[in-house]
């Protein structure tokens, strides 16, 4: 594919990016400002820019034609920064404390400028770094009910779902989620990335036809279950948070699918984190787990009740019948996702980043293990308390 | 909902018609032409235009912007010729001789120039009539499987699949079915139509918790899962036939869905021609739905192992998995169809048509039974063969 970029489009730099702040009016002509770039750099800039002591400051984020992967240029669309403005607006919508402040849009740019959130931290590292936010579970659970209710077609009416299942096809973006989540690592595929040590299991997972079959029947849900419109990519880099507020960004990947997809990716981020610690850690992340999954429950049953457009939803069972397919769908979603991100091309730095090496093959060890076993059981695990016997 | 018309639009008379034709250069100027009109007027025009002894003709269709029901008026988007007229051309891409050809699309009128098939009967009345159509169930089997195929994740890469769903996002046709096929007849609602001395039955559906939790998931199944592009429409009234061929017409309903839901109605309106007639008769039908059954699936099964994209296609037990799920929403959707055209709204003449009182609300309960049976039993009825139980 041949880099597709607008004819207005130039890649910003911490001055021009300055300028373009200054230019919208977000600060008076002649204050003082800094400007710096904080992303990693590999998808999008990440501009910072504000006054001397940051009393006031945006976030200019601007999508680069390309990603880089594992030292490689490859083209990528800049439509996402659009899909990721107007997923975050949306969201908005239902939950407007749960994501960022958009300020402005340039699709042309490919530039979105919004809050400032840097007195946050990424969910993965605080998580690595052992901290802990009781408020996280309410957060979640409530953002992804309401997310997820309200695009679907019980919390909205048909004519509406279907214009924004429309606007948010995002061929590019799900291909990655497609390939590197749902088919690589289950294949001896070029991408995948493990160490040595891992191999004879790796091969043992390459070689179990029914995993195989059980994954391909979740991503075959991945590319035709338009349930509702997804974040795409909720591991816990996509998570700001700080001890009472919870904020999710990113959601370029934003496409209409199945509901458990990203309970399933949030659930397993936080699996593999408590893979990477101590036993006794154990039953705090799994309660994480289980706390996110029963407000999600709770909140979705409530919205139901109150919301719902489906003449269908007043039918005894059906509400049972829906959750038991979303938690079905979570379990299996979180398999493909912890074993992508033990011997696939994107890795976690919660495992990646344990320094001890026997340890560390161990806890990636467990996790294929763990990830076959959610994949291959997902329709005998009932309950999220479960999980503790997995 | 108001009227939506483009500017440039104006309803077609037969003489506006036939000059429209002639301006089109499909006649010479010159030449004595014919031309009347031949559709039931409900949703389109249907112009047929030709020379004196019709040695040339062509059929101009033009969609309304409204539906005549139970003789009221209702808007409906002229959008659908559009949608129409490239269901047709996408179809003919994969089964160039089982669709009209198109000779030229008008989006501002509504238009589209096609073939004339005026030499072939409706197989509805065919059937009706007792007629026989040894070939029928290779054509449909074959159309079935190459079209459902070609356009799903299977038969086409990722990009080019989202794309077309994209394109044929159907909101006002799709609400249609979602109400007369999937959801009024399982509610007492006022769409519905049925002779009185059906109420009991009617009613005890109505009271069965059971079928409307089952159709409540169908109809789901219909509102979300994206895999091909459907006909959307596909009962024995749009299907034309003589002899040695079999036209597929009239796809203004297409949009991405359950590939069982066009396997599903096909099946459903031979079922109810077979109701309509005496027993000896049955045998004769139910062939022609094993028949193309068997022709469908092994199409479907050459063109799995011959033109897949999906990397896990080869994987054992992924096909039968496939086939599996097919037959059972086939038989789900089947019976939801047979109960619409039986209390719904829109009724067939194979019923309808019975003259005599006690036979036709015979047929009618033998119909209400049959397709909730099949609804309820989906999972356990394992291929056509066991329809001949039921």
């Amino acid at each position: 594919m041949a880099l597709v970029k607008p004819d207005g489009y130039y890649p910003l730099t911490e001055s021009s990016a300055l300028e373009l702040a200054k230019t919208l009016g977000f600060f008076d002509e002649y204050e003082e400002l800094f400007c710096s770039e904080i992303g990693d750099g590999n998808l999008n800039y990440v501009f910072r820019i504000g006054t001397k002591l940051y009393e006031k400051s945006i976030i200019i984020k601007q999508a680069l034609p390309y990603a880089k992967v594992v030292g490689e240029s490859m083209p990528l669309t800049l439509k996402r920064a659009e899909i990721e403005s107007s997923a975050l607006t949306k969201f908005r919508e239902f939950t407007p404390d749960s994501v960022p402040k958009i300020f402005y849009t340039d699709t042309e740019l490919a530039v979105t400028v919004m809050e400032d959130l840097s007195d946050y931290k990424i969910l993965r590292k605080a998580l690595i770094d052992g901290q802990e936010f009781p408020l996280l579970p309410v957060h979640i659970g409530t953002y992804l009910a309401r997310t997820l209710f309200f695009t679907s077609d019980f919390g909205l009416n048909g004519r509406d779902k279907k214009e924004l299942v429309g606007r948010f096809i995002n061929p590019e973006l799900c291909k990655i989620t497609e390939d590197l989540v749902f088919t690589d690592p289950f294949y001896d595929h070029d991408s995948n990335d493990f160490e040595e040590e891992l191999r004879e299991k790796v091969e043992a997972l390459w070689d179990d036809n029914i995993v195989r079959l059980e994954a391909g029947k979740l991503k075959r849900k991945f590319l035709t279950q338009a349930d509702s419109l997804l974040h795409g990519d909720l591991h816990t880099g996509s998570i700001f948070v700080k001890q009472d507020d919870t904020k999710i960004i990113d959601p370029e990947f934003a496409f209409y699918g199945p509901i458990g997809f990203d309970v399933g990716q949030f659930i397993a981020n936080i699996l593999l984190n408590s893979l990477s610690r101590p036993k006794e850690d154990h039953p705090g992340r799994l309660k994480i787990i289980s706390d996110t999954w029963n407000v999600f429950s709770s909140e979705f049953t409530n919205l139901w009740l109150e919301h719902n457009q489906e003449t269908y939803s007043t039918t005894a069972g059906y509400l049972d019948h829906i959750l038991g397919e979303i938690f079905e769908d979570t379990i299996g979603f979180a398999g493909c996702e912890i074993i992508r991100r033990t011997i696939g091309l994107s890795h976690v730095a919660d495992l990646d980043g344990i320094s001890d090496k026997n340890r560390r093959v161990k806890a990636k060890t467990d996790a294929i293990d763990l990830g076959r076993r959610l994949i291959l059981q997902r329709k005998i695990i009932k309950n999220p308390g479960q999980l503790a016997l997995y």
